[in-house]
């Protein structure tokens, strides 16, 4: 037997046994399944520094970092237990019958159910928050999906100890066997083969384009297409402008220094684009921002492939034809280290050079010097669908820019004022996506308690016996959750 | 130049209308919207017995029909008048900064807005609920997105009529123009630049399973992929359970020979598949079903090759091996008029012949006659999506198959109790959709108030001043409405 074949066996058997699994996994309890995520997250509490150091040794990534990230998850792990444990979520819809009615009005009621197996890809760059028992992973079992994680290859062993964490929570929480399972081959087909398996019932993926877009595509071409929730980065657009510039140069370049090459720039969320206006105040926050740049120390990337690919990436758009390097590091850069740099460029070069409008991953970002506010939005309506888009301003600079305010929400999913786009709050109202390419489904975020939503599909019971129905659509409401019932919402 | 190009650029102009439409029309207020669709359901009225006369002319649908379906569709838009009012759909979210949480956290507010330009295909079967004023249109509108209706070649002239009443609206509700658009040209080249066109943001679609997959594909294989809903339809299993075969055959047989014909069968929700485990009681029921079969009057189909792929259809079934006539209508059908016809199979076989899972569009079902639970339940889950399934059961029976309702949600958006899927209430616990094919994304419905879900995208504001964020998450909550508030749910 070949090898592929040997892998198309092994894929087949892991997503059988995730739909055999996920038939009796959605019928458990919420409560059930909040103390089963609350068990993951003190199992992963309980792997205490030997996890840390393992990590901080496939990633590069600092301790304090990862110790950060580490409560990120726990934290986001517990959100949802709690959401299950409030149990709205489900939007239970109630509308009782109207026998005399013509024709008459049936006894209607709809819920969210989970839609089956999840495959989720983790992303390199956050070893625990976006992969094995990351955001996707955490929301999927909320909503009572089973999970199958393709493990990073660039932080197999931290995966490997955070898939013990969850299969421990799953024996000890008495869950279906494979609620959980772990995928190791790094391969190509092995992602297609987890894709386009007839058991897959949804994708999450968090990483570059070429590679979500690539679910995507092998998503769709299935005989029954899958929803692939496949978050791929953007260049996070900031704009400044002027009164703000004017006044504020010395600050806004101290905090744009450090948003840029926050964790080496190896973040989504990184502001790989500035834009605005020529004038004196732009110039003084670009000599202010280029002192603070060249402080700054270059850090280890997580691995040789993103290193070698921030300095090509860096040097085609430098190599362009306009591209000026603004200023870079005095720190000569050590092994997989990453030279921060910035660079600028005008407006109308920008806006025929594609190339430009591409993520280069790393401690870099380029300025875009504007002739004008028209050419300012021009550039801002050139780009691609955003995570992010930041507006930095005085209320002045408002009043004065009033159609940026109608523009922002067209190109991103997050619009910050007077802010760094790095840095994601956890909270239902972080919206974490956007228009493509930011996202394949900008109706959908990736944190907060509504990345749930992803995994979940709507069904409805008409005129069905009341102690058949499920429990969040029982008359008694014995979840004791907030429904809508007869278009007034409601917990009686 | 060629008329292919001239088709181009035509669509091109139109999309660059809507896109040049929505710029203002988003910006629009909850009320000045709800006005506009209620001026368009006047409008419709206003037309009078001279659509309904146009319409059955081109449809052959009767008037009664008729009539019935434009009061759907006027209600349709005034329920969507009145979301708007209530104001909660936009799922506004608001979480207030904590300053002094390490690190601090911002002030995030989130919404839905609308997505864009969205391009609707109406079906050919619902000539006003699913068309030009229909669902589609109704949900989008109601987003805040512009529409473009592409014309169904069945009933062009109904659809420039109603396409009329909504261009008045437009203009007496001091709308902007091109928010609502109607193209008449019905080739497969204006379907395809529609879907692939960089201003159309969404598609939405009811028809055949053919026509709503190359949507989707085209939509697939844009540089920017772009969310398309399409319904598609299903056959609508039913199951008949023992006991009640056993005491209501008769009633049984009279409620589901009428579900099975009504309209000439062309609903998406028409029961095309019946399935039943073998015994006297099933043999009773197969009696009196014949019985009441032959007794229907044969009704004209919308469309001459409507009518010629039913009675292909229909004869490439009856010819499968094992596929057995049970009954069929005793009239002879005038031209255009379908003929009810009913065949049963074995399960063993229907498991076995794929050609036996696909629609029949028209009066015609199949009894899917089972040797035990078993098999009734391997028959049930070899089908793929559906938009209905149906149990007709007693308690009793009910108390006796329980794994059948751990089923039922897997295979449909809707599940139905001892009634017929034909007949889809239009209220906010409705699902109007299901796993694929019946549509495209199982995760959203095609009717009541949540269709808008689907041309609606979360945006979040961080950190935003007051005075600058949409109504709907200021502080003051001036369009007093629900809103989740640092976690809960308020209206203050």
């Amino acid at each position: 037997m070949s090898n592929e074949n040997s892998l198309l066996q092994e894929i087949n058997q892991v997503m059988q046994n995730a739909g055999t699994a996920f038939t009796a996994y959605q019928k458990t309890k919420p409560e059930a399944r909040a103390l089963f995520l609350e068990s993951i997250a003190n199992n992963i509490e309980s792997l205490g520094d030997a996890l840390l150091a393992k990590t901080s040794e496939e990633t590069n990534l600092p301790l304090p970092r990862l110790t950060g990230e580490r409560g990120r998850t726990t934290m986001q792990l517990r959100m949802f237990a709690q959401m299950l444990r409030e149990g709205s979520w489900v939007e239970a819809t109630v509308d009782t019958a109207i026998p005399d009615k013509t024709p008459p009005k049936p006894d209607i009621r709809k819920m969210l159910i989970p839609m089956g197996p999840v495959v989720v890809f983790g992303a390199s760059n956050f070893p625990y928050a976006y992969s094995t028992a990351g955001g996707d992973t955490a929301s999927a079992l909320a909503a009572g999906c089973t999970v199958v994680v393709k493990a990073h290859p660039g932080h197999l062993q931290t995966s490997a100890m955070i898939a013990g964490a969850i299969e421990a929570a799953v024996k000890s929480s008495g869950m279906p066997a494979n609620t959980f399972q772990h995928v190791t081959d790094a391969s190509f087909e092995a992602g297609k083969a987890l894709v386009q398996h007839p058991e897959t019932a949804a994708v999450g993926f968090t990483g570059s384009y070429t590679g979500g877009k690539a679910l995507y595509d092998y998503a769709a071409a299935r005989k029954n297409p899958i929803p692939v929730f496949s978050e791929m980065g953007s260049i996070n657009p900031v704009i400044f402008l002027p009164d703000t510039l004017a006044k504020n140069a010395e600050n806004l370049a101290k905090q744009y220094a450090a948003s840029i090459t926050m964790g080496a720039g190896q973040f989504c969320t990184n502001p790989g684009l500035l834009i605005a206006m020529e004038g004196d105040g732009l110039y003084n926050f670009l000599q202010n921002l280029a002192v603070e740049m060249s402080a700054i120390a270059p850090a280890k990337m997580l691995h040789a492939g993103i290193h070698k690919a921030y300095y090509t990436k860096m040097q085609d758009a430098l190599d362009q034809q306009g591209v000026k390097l603004l200023s870079k590091s005095n720190t000569t850069p050590a092994a997989l280290e990453a030279l921060p740099s910035i660079a600028t460029v005008d407006g109308a070069t920008f806006l025929q050079d594609p190339l430009l409008h591409e993520e280069v991953f790393g401690p870099y970002s380029l300025m875009v010097i504007c002739k004008d506010s028209n050419e300012l939005k021009a550039v801002w309506k050139s780009l691609a669908g955003q995570l992010t888009t930041t507006l930095m301003g005085t209320d002045q600079d408002f009043a004065d820019n009033e159609s940026l305010l109608d523009i922002a929400p067209t190109i991103a999913g997050r619009i910050l004022f007077n802010g760094v786009p790095t840095g994601v709050e956890v909270c239902a109202s972080m919206v974490h996506g956007g228009p493509f390419p930011a996202s394949t489904d900008g109706r959908f975020t990736a944190v907060g308690i509504n990345a749930v939503k992803r995994w979940v599909r709507p069904v409805c019971y008409q005129n069905c016996p009341d102690h058949l129905l499920p429990d969040a659509l029982k008359n008694a409401n014995p979840l004791g959750i907030w429904r809508l019932v007869d278009n007034v919402w409601m917990k009686g």
